[in-house]
């Protein structure tokens, strides 16, 4: 549902740029490596007509309605995992920012920061997922940047995406417009990301492989717009998880936020990890899901309709927005009783986006 | 004239958020500290109506014309340096690929990559730089990130800034739109940006001081599209240097430059150092200057304007396009005689921006 594109071949095969298969300082001179390194890995891998420009800026048509922007900076680590990799990721996790905000994601822009030493063929693999996500998402890379830091200075390679998109007009989605008996729907399985990074990190093997969802939800939030423009606003529950998302949406709003926990989709295996390592699911990463707040009476339709959608299929109503405790999310426990839900506090799970 | 705002009363205050005064791990777990950060260093020092609502994707209203974007990560070291910082440098630099694609620079939005331990006090110091150099350029930063990563994976801080702004209705610069017979204009003085960087690396003193150029050009460049509509492009010589850009520009309009070595303007101090350290100033990077090629009939006119500019004072017509020796740039010397200047090859000055 969420596989990302096969580029394994790519890693096998090595490149060489002039004389080099591994990133040097020169390709950060801005003279005639880095020419060499940008038509040779990049163009050659992401080449699209505004790109070949070479111009100090892309220029765009606009769309009509509002321009939306946003950025996020990729240090994943490792930057290979089940389920994707730094590439897609970087264009996933834009696109996702710029969809559950409503808008239509156009246009991806990209600055790479590459510590000297990497594998040539590493990056062109990387830049290749790129632009499988890109054309999976319906979205074009239009403008990038690349520097180089010494050995030691960085840690293979960074990328920051940042994502260009319009907002329809009359369409206006924000985190503070929740509102008691709203119904909160969550798209699919909570924590597959976190897992699948750590898994990897630690060396940890389960009977079934624990896959990243790494996926762009852009045309899952637009059928749902389209079919429930009352939707109140969307949220990706990223870094921090689904605890720190719904923190975020009760404190904005000042609303009160519940949730069963009899109703939150986990994957047995995912559960089963959080529990050998301790961690809540809660708090865990996702990088293809989303949260968004319904009006009670567009509750059904909505899920329905999600869960016709690829990026839907176990989708669940997990909660509603009250009017009591303003500002505090708290979950119906599957054993009874109610417990507050805190935003994550320490740090659990360093870079995993 | 291009000094960088004094905000070096802030390094010597400490700033904590919450128990640290360092960046720590946390930092960047989407979580409370996360959000403590966003509040106490990024929203107080940055802080616009836009950012405060912390959505995933800002969204802002369209002007007329073409949308323009462009990127670039700064890694630049040391982040502080005589004439300014990462900080101004990040937005400068940014707000420049705008403004000599003919754009008008509107917004930022910026990324930060922060290693471990990296102290409190000089991130705030380095957003206060971006602040002011926001204000001076007349931008706004409406969208932004921070990761962390640990000690030894990165170097202090990286910022990736993006640029969005406007291409009013009927311009359309082009370095492919170079024909013989036209004049180049360079707005100001090699090189004091790349040996500004290099003495303090190197610990280099001079009688002068030699100061980073880094400064806003969108003033300059809109008043000089405002008075000679029929430029057909400009180029900031930032990384490789005025060598780089020129070649560039010969390739992409595949026409040939020919430049006088008598007509550069270079500071005296900057010469003795490049000499001294064995640089070619047409090589080193600046940060507040441009190219522009101009049609010869407009090219004294425009000259005089530029000179009036703050931006500008030391501009001079240093070269011309020509139709012998297409993809090539030669230099005729001050002794006589013509060299062949070509791009960068090697590293020369890692990490200059």
């Amino acid at each position: 549902m969420s596989a990302a594109p096969d580029v394994s071949q790519l890693g096998s095969c090595p490149i060489r740029v002039g004389a080099y298969d591994r990133v040097v300082k020169g390709h950060g001179s801005g003279g005639r490596l880095s020419q060499e390194l940008l038509e040779s890995v990049f163009l050659r891998g992401l080449g699209n007509p505004v790109l070949q420009r070479q111009e100090d800026a892309a220029t765009l048509a606009p769309a009509p309605g509002r321009l939306a922007v946003t950025t996020d900076a990729f240090v994943v680590h490792p930057a290979f995992f089940p389920g994707g990799d730094i590439g897609s990721l970087a264009v996933h996790g834009t696109v996702n920012d710029l969809a559950v905000a409503g808008a239509v994601p156009r246009y991806l822009i990209a600055s790479f920061i590459l510590e000297e030493g990497l594998l040539l063929s590493d990056l062109a693999r990387v830049v290749a997922s790129m632009r499988a996500a890109c054309e999976r998402a319906g979205v074009q890379l239009v403008a990038g940047d690349t520097k180089v830091v010494e050995k030691g200075k960085g840690d293979q390679l960074f990328i920051t995406t940042t994502g260009v998109g319009w907002v329809p007009e009359g369409r206006s989605l924000s985190i503070a417009s929740a509102r008691p008996g709203d119904r909160l729907l969550l798209s699919g399985t909570l924590g597959d990301h976190g897992i699948a990074i750590l898994s990897v990190r630690e060396g940890l093997t389960f009977e079934t492989e624990i896959r990243s969802d790494s996926a762009p939800l852009n045309s899952l939030t637009s059928m749902l717009l389209e079919l429930s423009p009352e939707i109140r606003c969307m949220r990706d529950p990223t870094r921090g998880g689904l605890a720190s998302t719904l923190n975020e949406l009760a404190a904005a709003s000042a609303v009160g936020v519940e949730i069963d926990e009899a109703a939150l989709p986990i994957r047995p295996e995912v559960r089963a990890a959080c529990e050998l390592l301790g961690l809540d699911p809660l708090h865990v990463a996702n990088e293809g899901k989303l949260v968004a707040v319904v009006p009670a009476e567009r509750a059904e339709a909505t899920l329905a309709a999600a869960r016709a959608h690829p990026q839907g299929r176990e989708a669940a109503l997990i909660g509603e927005v009250v009017a009591a405790h303003p500002k505090r999310v708290t979950m119906r426990s599957v054993v009874g009783g109610t417990r507050l839900v805190s935003m994550l506090a320490g740090e659990q799970l360093p870079r995993i986006c």
